[in-house]
């Protein structure tokens, strides 16, 4: 049996990114733009033939109704879903409910880049009894630990082992996979995928609601390295618009 | 531990509910009251206090979506999803979909009453190529055969034994269950919890949209014998109302 095909769908605009706010673990809902990128996204799926046989998404309403509405235009809504927080955006730490214009006036731009972009620097820690803590909120009550911000490192470090010990079970047996999930823990799953370096990361973005087709060979490794936008032209200029964010 | 909680919640109107066709395993949408229907049912359980740990759907997505828009509503999104063919509506034979009322005056009120409501007496057989049979459906592709009828007996025989091997497993670990699913499946399982005779299940309806709350003792025996809507009043009318169905 041939291995099967990993599909990335990053949600569409949610609430927060409509109102230019450090989202994070914060589960604002998605906006009618956000709804129907989600819609466009299962649009793609049909016409490239692309059918999920299961679904993965984290525990955000913006990511699990992304799902909903791809996976409804696609006539799949049936299909296993498991949800689990692994695949949750990064926390953002005390940074979750700010206006980035603002944060990027406050700061300057290089603290702000730093926030967003660095590596293995987290934002500073959010108070765990501040209004956009989810320290006791029940979705997370089996965590040893609810974080209280994060790096794109600490997003690797817990979202790539559950890839490969939970979801490569689903690749290796044919499965066509849909991750429904954010800019950040994709970022961590392409980082791993495509090999690509902490310094190099910095400069990836992921357009939302259009989804990004891995196959993969025996060894997991991409058999087209980077890959494959279903709609080439509407990432291109998705990117840009990610990059531009923190600008008024 | 104490036992768990079952919440009973059969979709609100879908398509065909609204154009009065025989529907079972077809796999028709929503209206927009259906949806509202969906609305009101999260909102009683937040109401309630009745906030599900686990939501079990049929294949359909009538009840997918009744699902999804109701743990929307109670911010209860991310709980754990299965999703099992055994929850599905009663396969309709080759009644699917006919319309009610033309049914019932071409075939006379007996005949269309054992129909609808005998215990063992499934319709006729859908043909297996016919537009509305389910053979080759991909979503059924693990079933040793794809049904062609069922009688309320066929559902009980499927849809009773996965609830004593899998869903029990839940509300032994103290969980609050919801089962989000359709009019026969759910009368199979209240048929077993109050233990109702092969006869007496003809005369019981279960109202759209508003959750059935069962408490389970040790030996998972109702407390709450009949079980307990948490809309009392509109389950009365709704109750009503789907009596009167095959009614012009």
């Amino acid at each position: 049996m041939s291995n099967g095909t990993l599909i990335l769908m990053r949600h569409g605009e949610s609430e927060w990114n409509a109102s230019n706010q450090f989202t994070g673990w914060v589960d604002v809902a998605l906006t009618d733009k956000g709804k129907a990128e989600a819609e466009r996204g299962g649009e793609l799926l049909v016409e490239h033939d692309l059918l999920p046989d299961v679904v993965y998404t984290s525990l955000l309403r913006r990511a699990i109704t992304t799902a909903h509405i791809a996976l409804d235009r696609a006539d799949r809504l049936w299909i296993p879903v498991i949800r689990d927080w692994r695949l949750n955006e990064r926390h953002y730490g005390a940074l979750q409910g700010l206006n980035k214009a603002e944060t990027k006036e406050k700061y300057g731009d290089e603290q702000f880049m730093l926030w967003r972009r660095s590596y293995d620097t987290p934002p500073p820690a959010i108070e765990p009894d501040a209004e956009y803590s989810q320290v006791g909120d029940a979705r997370y009550a089996d965590l040893d630990e609810v974080p209280l911000t994060e790096c794109l490192k600490d997003v690797v470090e817990r979202f790539i082992p559950y890839y490969l010990e939970t979801i490569v079970a689903d690749v290796r047996a044919g499965k066509t996979v849909l991750l429904a999930a954010h800019g950040n823990s994709l970022r961590a799953l392409v980082k791993h995928l495509d090999g690509i370096s902490d310094e190099d990361i910095a400069g990836l973005n992921i357009p939302t609601g259009n989804p990004l087709r891995y196959d993969l060979d025996d060894d997991l490794k991409p058999l087209n390295p980077g890959g494959t936008y279903l709609d080439p032209e509407a990432a291109a200029a998705g990117a840009a618009a990610v990059a531009a964010q923190g600008q008024k």
